[in-house]
């Protein structure tokens, strides 16, 4: 059996990053058998071990060397072993942008099978001058079809739109990009295991615009491109009332609800899945996952983090993996 | 002890209204002590009290007569006897409308003290030729500042706005209106026992605009409003990032989050409880609250409605009418 390879970025070393990695991958025997390889400063490794109490028992990667189950680091060297923790800082923002670069490298090469990302700050990228409003944001510039989706135990939902005002998130629900959409994600869902997914289309407007009286752009846009898909073999249907398609879809295996806007689907996926939530990147050649959560300053340093998140992250980037996407 | 006057009216006859009004009412020991007050055309009842094999035991209301705890019914005549369950017609509309517009002339000549609503049809309204587009808009007419607002063991929601697209909704959220809406739901909230309450104020965009990087109401128009707010000693904060403000507020007693469109707001609360949601009116001169859920046509008829949300909502209509408001 051949393990795949997964990679890993400690994100801001300001934040719950480092701790929420190191705790993971700590406990490798809980985790399915891979090759987890850090990319990160080993200073901060280090540190974070001592911190923690915890040993990563790590070994250097080699990319050319035979595939083995195991934790692997691939120091990426940085300035930041001694920033401080709960800040926001360019060089923490420079550092975690060039671990996060570096495991990109590796994966668009074909040597890792997928890409699992702790949190960075905006913010910190933002001071060093990175124009990327995130990992999603840096992925699309090679991927321009990358999908933001999330993933818990009992819902599953993709994001039409994400980082932009809400004004301008309900003028883009037009029907091309809409059909576009839906295109790819099925695509992309073709990959994953566990499928075939069906895919339930929220409306916009309040009862998904009651037949015209509350809104018409589930009458101009967002059916007629249910209905293009589905000529097309996209098992798509909707729209739907958004404020019961996730209870719709609620706990059943196949079904991924796609939202129009990022706090439709995200108020949904946070609140029931606060803790063990994963985004998980579609539409690229490999797998893309991280924790639903932020860098969390006002914990971090402090020990208290919790890595459920992280953790689930891991082995859903092994089990999509696992399809040899 | 003086026992609240509660009127129920059982919504369309074509729905699940009746049943669940027939199941509650009941079993008036396990309700909260008070004179329950059934606004409906008695062929109604008498119909669905065979159908359920139940008896409500109710007798002749008399407005004048002396308080008393018990099931009482006022005899409102309609044309909807014989109507077929599960479909949508103008004479269940008439009937709907009759047996509301009844309790509300009662409340408003403050001979009750809540009025408790099962769900209408806004089709059956329509056909039938009513403008409103259900209980709250009638009651807007009499209380322009009436506030919809969702309350459950674990969360309690006020929508800035409700029924209206999307796309109007993100351009009505202004200063001044939002200013004038903290202050009418603080005032509101200061008559429901179980204060003081705080307003946890959602803001419109992702991430709550992120400093003006995803949007600017949150700081063109939504904080300022919470600012204003404070200043005139309303206990409003934020504004808060719309998907994590829910998660924030959830199982606080004293935590009301302000949403400022219908699918914010109703998202995260039909999530949370669907089955035993209560919608409650705020603002008026009496009490008013409804189940949380539709006419549900597909088991109109079928006797497998679930009465919780209907229970709910009649205790808390109680609990609220205990303080005197």
């Amino acid at each position: 059996m051949t393990v795949p390879r997964i990679g890993v970025t400690p994100g801001d070393p300001g934040g719950i990053g480092p701790e929420i990695v190191v705790k993971t991958l700590s406990r490798p025997s809980v985790l399915p058998p891979a090759a987890y390889v850090l990319f990160a400063d080993s200073r901060i490794v280090a540190a974070e071990e001592k911190r923690l109490g915890l040993r990563l028992a790590a070994r250097e990667w080699r990319p050319e060397g035979p595939r083995e189950a195991g934790v692997f680091l691939a120091h990426v060297p940085g300035r930041s072993g001694a920033a401080a923790p709960g800040s926001v800082s360019a060089e923490n923002g420079e550092a975690s942008f060039r671990f996060f670069e570096a495991a990109v490298v590796e994966a668009r090469g074909g040597r890792l099978e997928a890409v699992v990302t702790a949190p960075i700050s905006k913010a910190a990228w933002d001071l060093a001058g990175f124009p990327w409003r995130g990992h999603t944001d840096y992925l699309a510039q090679f991927y321009p079809g990358a999908i933001m989706s999330f993933w818990s135990e009992r819902l599953k939902v993709a994001l039409f739109s994400h980082h932009r005002p809400l004004r301008e998130a309900v003028a883009a629900v037009r029907k091309d990009a809409l059909v576009d959409f839906l295109r790819s994600l099925h695509r992309a869902l073709g990959k994953v295991p566990g499928g075939p997914f069906v895919l339930l289309v929220a409306g916009l407007n309040p009862h998904a615009g009651e037949e015209g009286r509350l809104g018409r752009e589930e009458e101009e846009e967002i059916g007629p491109a249910v209905d293009a898909a589905r000529a097309e073999g996209v098992p798509a249907s909707g729209p739907f009332p958004p404020d019961t398609v996730f209870l719709r879809a609620l706990g059943k295996k196949e079904a991924v609800v796609v939202a129009l806007y990022h706090d439709q689907g995200l108020i949904a996926f946070k609140l029931d899945a606060f803790a063990s939530g994963v985004n998980a990147t579609l539409g690229l050649p490999f797998v893309r996952t991280s924790p639903d959560h932020g860098t969390a300053f006002d914990i971090a340093g402090k020990g208290v983090a919790d890595s459920r998140s992280m953790e689930e992250a891991i082995r859903l980037a092994a089990v999509f993996s696992a399809n040899g996407s």
